[in-house]
């Protein structure tokens, strides 16, 4: 048995007005609740330091830069650091990333139990669009504020496990899960901030929506023979409905543990990583079922080309 | 709107003393009974003209041949592609192929509405094993009876739409709907033959078995927007349990119609294959999505390699 105890940190909404230390604050409240249940690594959401600014077209770049960490940790954050350290923790959490050379990322962070942080990502599979789009209900402007990410879909080893990080849309990609599935994940580490709203489908629902969640990360789950932890920023950024539904999902792909609220919530569940062993050896045991001649265009080319050579 | 009625013709047990007529009566049966509800395709399931005999470790190779077709129609499934064309009803389904060279393929076909043969699959995806396993419940032995597939995944255009196919175990595969993504499929037909007990895990309950078979399928359905259609053989053959479980998933990942019984039922459904189009063009819109650079793994590799080397 490798048990991990694992808490899933749900974080509710952070209006444009909150400041860092503010939600910093919520943070370590989260992680003292996560100590006493007996917590050995603790997942924060996708950009968790900030609302979730791309739903604002903001032509000023000091504006956009102001959701932004220069350095992390840094001396809003160091707290957290702090107290993760003391209570001998890990932590992974999501936050807007502007580095030396000027470029924008969308990141997380995976620390080990000393604070240290071992591994970071950067999301590759931005969603929304780059420019001002008046059809939407609300604007999903990733692709305006980051670039994507440059640093692939890596995995660590982690208190004796296999941990591997991806960010909100991702978990809909399923080329993202089997990029770590094929370096032996055992942990996927997930935040996501999901509006509640499709913002060109009004019609569809949340209950719809949630499920679309539930399918990738539970598909991503059974497919590869992981456990995946995907932690939601929930609830209302001023007027902005954010869906919660953060869930444990076991390795056999069925829901573990699974968030009741749109609040600061914390779900813990004692993971076993050597859940992942039967899933790994019999029915996904890549080695003997892959046939890697066949999935040529899933490299060789980006967008669909139809047998009569129409592209769409 | 393209619309499409499809029957999922799910079938029932066949025992190991059936014969061809008998199955292809029972066959023909159902169509007729789709031709009564309006459908302009029908999709059988895998090996719909035996029992599923891989089961049965079989050392005599004429013996095994004898579960084979040497062509496609043949005298025993000619009636079959007669009412076929005589109802105007496109059909498909899985049968064991000898080729004129001696070579064992697990294969489907799709016709058009007149009765001719527009497509041909063969199974890549083999589960199971190639020599007798004293320590399961029950023998799998498709990597000994078949060879995989050779023909990758092609994608047809047959009434106005593009329609690919996959078998039984292919369906765990996000790479199998993948490959027909890219080529802008539509609609995927697919059968199986799947046992109610995992002949390695005796603790694993049918009702889980039914969810990966569900989530498999509408992973695949939503990831890549496209109906999929997937057709069970069911009930028990000669003590053997398959279940039942045949679905129509629409292209939003939701289920459409399924099945109720183990035994032969046909399911019916209008399939818009414009319902595509939405998740084509936003959230799954490959060329704006995607990240090749970053998907590397996929195709290099067919196991696990960790990060330190090992080997999985």
């Amino acid at each position: 048995m490798r048990e991990i105890v694992i808490g899933a940190a749900q974080m509710g909404p952070i209006q444009r007005a909150d400041d860092r230390a503010a939600v910093v604050a919520r943070m370590i409240a989260l992680l003292d609740r996560a100590k006493a249940g007996g917590c050995d690594l603790v997942v924060f959401p996708e950009l968790a330091l900030t609302t979730f600014f791309p739903r604002w077209y903001i032509e000023d770049q000091a504006e956009v830069d102001a959701w932004f960490e220069r350095e992390m940790p840094n001396p809003a954050t160091q707290p957290l650091f702090d107290r993760a350290r003391e209570h001998e923790i890990a932590i992974s959490f999501g936050y807007a990333e502007l580095t030396p050379e000027g470029r924008h990322f969308n990141t997380s962070i995976l620390t080990d139990r000393a604070g240290q942080i071992v591994g970071k990502y950067r999301k590759v599979h931005l969603p929304g669009h780059s420019e001002f789009d008046p059809d939407r209900s609300h604007q999903h402007l990733e692709k305006r504020y980051f670039e994507p990410g440059d640093l692939g879909f890596p995995v660590w080893r982690n208190m004796d496990a296999w941990i591997g990080m991806m960010i909100c849309n991702d978990r809909r990609w399923p080329e993202a899960y089997r990029e770590m599935g094929l370096q032996g994940v055992e942990l996927v580490l997930l935040g996501y901030n999901t509006p509640s709203a499709n913002s060109q489908r009004p019609d569809e629902t949340l209950e719809t929506r949630l499920f679309h969640s539930d399918l990738s990360m539970q598909a991503g789950a059974y497919q590869n023979a992981t456990w995946v932890v995907g932690v939601a920023k929930a609830g209302n950024e001023d007027g902005h409905a954010l869906f919660g539904g953060s869930v444990i999902v076991a390795p056999d792909g069925l829901v573990a543990e699974r968030a009741e609220t749109e609040d600061d919530e914390l779900l813990v569940h004692a993971c076993d990583m050597d859940d992942c062993d039967f899933g790994k050896a019999t029915i996904f045991d890549f080695k003997r079922h892959r046939r890697i001649e066949h999935y040529g265009r899933i490299t060789a080319q980006t967008g669909v080309i139809r047998p009569d050579g129409t592209t769409g």
